[in-house]
């Protein structure tokens, strides 16, 4: 056992189904979603006053495992997705919070989504599955939250489409949060990140396996999800990090092939996400997760927009904005933007950026900066 | 007519058939191009001295039609590529100068390439059409600069991929040129680079009526050229530039649809341009041109490098290397590389970084300093 491995939490994977009525979601479509079901998990102990939870929100293609190893996983080879930074005397310190992450809605790892079977019918919704926002996201956590009986959060953190629900919690539940960590986000999704969003929906639905959506018991859009796939990893890299990773590195060869097979390291790698990818994500929950993202958009709306912070929260939240140097993706010029928009509503803010090469990605990559910059932040929130 | 069409020239497009055995041309890859055809436009008179001619080689999905309109567009509504910068009295003036323009090899707009037919079998090559380099393409057009009698080109331009042709004719042919203007390009396709040129071209090769590159008799891989078109779009501009033309704008609608239909003007855009690129590009020579452009590298390889300049050029020719400030693609820290790397190698250089928010089609969009750059360091090669 490495001493990584030592400071890993055993977790397992939970569900909670809302009892009638409360397994209802009336959506910000007008939508009204049956039967949900929330899939998460938690690490730490709750304390007897229930002050202690953290709420972490995950990205896009991310799932309730945010850290340790399943029990059955007896080889210890995947633990959660944000292990470096979740565990026992680790960034976000399981020894001391108490730490909640659950599935989003639309997902396809445990929560109710595209891929689930529709009560109505008996079978996948596929497209006929409601459109769910990010707003309705955060509903759905709620509702995980006060079946914990949790009044307040000690902290929400997330990066990416988590930082959109860190921030949508913000907007919704101000009363319920005493901190906020949106990391490598935005308060509205731009176009450049809604084009790149729009060509990997189009890479899925021009897959004829797609079959609009109804593929669940037939071939998978694999090859459309993979290509997807591709453009999002693209995007989540650097310039920079891509030329120190991959440079013009040719892959297990010394000439060109003068043909259409991998040349190129960065293509084998582009390939090797792709394949990886469709082992385990739902094309459909792609569109959904992705469509909730382009929507997000906490400035120009009817409700919850951040302009009506300041006399919902009464500048009650401890902010602290994190955004990486080379993510092109919600660039730090955003993260100001988010910077000067919580300012403008009296919010204690604090800003961070990391100078990293590694691009979007830099959130998911271990660096003890981080994980001390986040220690300190969350034990100071009570102070 | 307007004032513009009235600064416009009438051109057709003609086509360079080499007698045997000059219609072969030996490939980098050691194949051979058999019944090798280029197809061309001229603009302005060549003078006695044959010492006026300035060739452009255009980019990734341009043709010869660099300016101008065809005699047979009566409307007038369709000039070349590079109207604003080619002309009576514009930036490359044809009243001093003789301009060739002519369609790369492995395009489908009148030179060979994978849509042609084989001589061999009377079909279309698809992907029997051997591969062809950016080296390749240069010795194409040095056979149609040597069949129109120039000994010496005033000048060779272009942009993006055509700016490699540019960087190209300079080792391969330095004798040949008096100067060399590569604009929005690299002397080595980086990996960023590289990595959206193969989504795109695993989006056409998804597509199943690609049919491994067989489909000129029957359906057409239109769905996977249109999302690799859709990638390139997404590059060719700049977040800035999206943020000013899209932002998050609706298009024809004031509400989201909470569907998966076009919802934001700039899903729209490129829809858009998908659909009319499919229109006139055949997906095949998208493989190709690609391709080329990601084996180019002038400094790591085995002979025709930047390195060799010197000896070779003793110094005679001119560069004014150009970028722009909003490029991603080909940003303006490659274009210094280059710079450095030219200087090195004792060249005359001058370097010029336009600040301008379009991204890298900004060598494509109207700018008068642009065209004033160009004009003054033409007319000032021969002082």
């Amino acid at each position: 056992m490495t001493d990584q491995q030592s400071k890993s939490v055993i977790t397992k994977k939970e569900y909670y189904t809302p009892e009638t009525p409360d397994n209802q979601l009336v959506l910000e479509s007008g939508d009204v979603l049956q039967n949900l079901t929330i899939a998460y998990e938690t690490y730490g102990t709750l304390s007897e006053k229930k002050d202690n939870a953290i709420l972490i929100t995950h990205a896009f293609s991310g799932d309730s495992h945010v850290a340790g190893f399943y029990e059955d996983d007896h080889a210890r080879e995947k633990p959660g997705w944000w292990e470096f930074m979740v565990g026992p005397g680790k960034g976000i310190d399981t020894d001391k919070y108490f730490v909640i992450c659950s599935n989003i809605l639309g997902s396809c790892c445990g929560s109710t989504g595209p891929s689930s079977v529709n009560p109505a019918t008996g079978e996948p919704y596929g497209l006929s599955f409601p459109m769910v926002t990010i707003g309705d996201m955060v509903k759905g956590q709620k509702k995980l939250v006060d079946h914990l009986g949790i009044k307040q959060l000690h902290a929400v953190i997330g990066g990416s489409v988590g930082g959109m629900q860190v921030l949508e919690w913000t907007v919704r539940y101000p009363e319920m949060i005493r901190a906020a960590i949106p990391i490598a986000t935005t308060m509205r999704h731009s176009a450049l990140a809604i084009a790149f969003n729009e060509v990997a929906r189009q890479s899925i639905m021009a897959d004829p396996n797609w079959n609009k959506g109804n593929y669940y018991n037939g071939k998978k859009p694999d090859l459309g999800l993979a290509i997807a796939r591709m453009i999002g990893h693209v995007t989540y890299l650097s310039d920079e990090a891509m030329r120190r990773k991959f440079g013009r590195k040719l892959q297990g060869k010394e000439k060109f092939s003068f043909g259409f097979d991998v040349d190129f390291q960065v293509e084998s790698y582009l390939h090797y996400q792709g394949s990886k990818f469709v082992q385990r994500f739902d094309a459909n929950s792609l569109l959904y997760i992705t469509k909730a993202a382009d929507y997000f958009d906490l400035v120009d709306r009817e409700q919850f927009t951040l302009q009506d912070l300041e006399e919902k929260s009464r500048g009650l939240i401890k902010f602290l904005v994190i955004s990486f140097s080379s993510d092109w993706l919600y660039p730090t010029y955003q993260a100001k933007e988010l910077v000067k928009a919580l300012k403008r509503t009296g919010q204690n803010v604090s800003f961070c950026e990391f100078v990293a090469d590694c691009g979007h990605d830099a959130f998911l990559i271990r660096d003890d900066r981080f994980s001390n910059i986040l220690r300190g932040f969350i034990d100071g929130i009570s102070r």
